[in-house]
């Protein structure tokens, strides 16, 4: 379904997938706001253009966003006039928020075009030096909706991540996105630089360090990757990272007040136990992955983003459609 | 220095331990609760013995307690008799806590042949079976020290380290040592339970889970290990896991608050840039492994405690002892 992709931006994740479709044999046309990156990208098969309006002329079926976020705005206010001239292509992005995105493209007057994406795929690098087809291999990616978004143009961009990238899907609503984003990603990063801003203000912070191993290098990783580029994230997904804050700290207070003082055995006991259901999940999952039957799922016509959206609610992820009307999903992520 | 030594306890920690001074050609005697994993340690060429008494008899220089803390007060009561015949065997320990352990050797008379030590080294399994040599590859201890401790006895075991081990060194008190070891793993892996308890909660948390990705699975990899082995843990430094884990959660709340109202591009300026001495640190690290170059000190006869507290105090390790009054160091872990 998908013959031509635009890609807007060349960074770390656009890089990395217009690399893996131009591989996979999709016709990738590129767009990047300086060409440091073209001689390369042309050598690895990726047309890449001078304009916005030359990339547009290359008539992709989806064009997909992965600029920065906050070059959003002017991004699209030169993408809409463009979009005008060519109604048929569907445009997406791969920003970590959903909500603010749409916002922004409903604001650009392109929101009968648009369906949201983000890949759950990166690391703490960046550019297209970094790109990497393999960012994507066994990648989910979440696909966002509302009452307004058209099928087809669904259809277009649930397509190409499943045949033409070879990912996973599910599909929610944007405030679902933001929510759940905000608590595996843009809230631990913000506790991961908590701990290290906890360990600097440390007088035997050099002793500290030397002591510190395994467990500590895995929790303050993410908290070494560019402390800009998470105090975007964070600051774009806001309301719900700070609701979680609130609601991590309180957990830590509670686990502090039972160290000091009265029930403690109660109190640990039920901390220490409320996880369980993930660690059982953790422990079943490499089980899960292999052994997770297929299930074939028929969709309405009327209504087919709350059956999308109930699949993930059951952590049934989109394999790959079967038909523009059936869609494959295994059971991958359910907690139980 | 040291020629023979016991072992108590073939866990992951104790069981390690015993194969990686047997295949660096040192004696080891061996004693463990139970006696299922003696055919497997026999083979290995570790000497192993039904009871205490005559694990003491085969005259170790040094006796590494590596059971768990629970059964230290036990261990100690077994021991205490058997020590008393044997004068000039060093006891000494790989309790994750410092200070609560000296207590207890104090407590069984034992305070006199007693050197504290922590082996920064450990993965999520546990056991005998579990085992490995390796698991001590480039490996840094702490020794805890007091003013009464005696310096031949801290020789034999700094040279068993360095020299029988291959592994680095650093000189801490026990409150230090209970405090540094709050900082970069007690406190961390509350974090990291509090993240996973946090998910569990979230109605949508199978579609969070379908999100997680990197940051997510390194921030909790160590809330999966056994939690009551984590509770232990946390229980015997309750103290200063409880002022930490109220220092993060105040930090936490103050990203939560500067998120939600007045003054936020400030405050998150600042909490954004506090760690960047840790990230700075870490960016070199690798270098500095290659190239910090060797220091010689020499030690003190009176005051030696506090000279090598100090080196710790600047990052400065020991790899090796030059004479018995002469170490090696090099800087190691300074932040600055």
């Amino acid at each position: 379904m998908v013959d031509t992709v635009g890609i807007v931006g060349l960074g770390l994740i656009g890089g990395s997938l217009a690399r893996r479709l131009t591989e996979r044999g999709v016709r990738v046309i590129a767009w990047n706001h300086h060409s440091h990156p073209y001689a390369q990208a042309e050598a690895d098969g990726i047309f890449c253009k001078s304009t916005l309006s030359e990339l547009m002329d290359a008539e992709p079926d989806v064009v997909v966003l992965c600029n920065p976020l906050k070059a959003m705005p002017s991004i699209l206010a030169a993408l809409a006039p463009l979009m005008g001239d060519h109604p048929n292509t569907t445009l997406t992005d791969v920003g970590s928020v959903k909500g603010m995105v749409r916002d922004q493209v409903k604001a650009a007057a392109l929101g009968k075009c648009y369906v949201g994406a983000h890949p759950m795929a990166g690391n703490e690098l960046s550019g297209w030096q970094a790109a990497d087809p393999h960012l994507y291999d066994g990648a989910l990616w979440a696909i966002t909706v509302d009452e307004s978004t058209d099928y087809r143009r669904f259809l277009d961009v649930a397509a190409m991540i499943t045949k033409d990238v070879g990912n996973r899907v599910i599909v929610v609503d944007d405030e679902t996105h933001d929510k759940a984003a905000a608590m595996i990603s843009h809230m631990p990063h913000v506790v991961a630089t908590a701990l290290v801003n906890e360990l600097v203000a440390d007088p035997e912070r050099d002793i500290a360090t030397a002591l510190a191993a395994g467990s500590w290098r895995d929790m303050t990783r993410v908290a070494l990757t560019d402390p800009d580029r998470t105090r975007a994230m964070v600051e774009e997904d806001d309301a719900n990272v700070s609701r979680l804050l609130r609601d991590v700290s309180s957990r830590l207070l509670a686990v502090a007040d039972a160290l000091d003082g009265e029930g403690r055995d109660a109190a640990l006991t039920r901390f220490f136990a409320e996880g369980d259901p993930f660690r059982t999940f953790k422990t079943a999952q490499a089980d899960i992955h292999t052994h997770a039957p297929e299930r074939i799922v028929e969709l309405p016509g009327h209504g087919w983003q709350t059956a999308l959206t109930d699949l993930a609610r059951h952590g049934e992820h989109i394999v790959r459609f079967e038909t523009s009307r059936t869609v494959v999903v295994r059971e991958l992520s359910h907690i139980g």
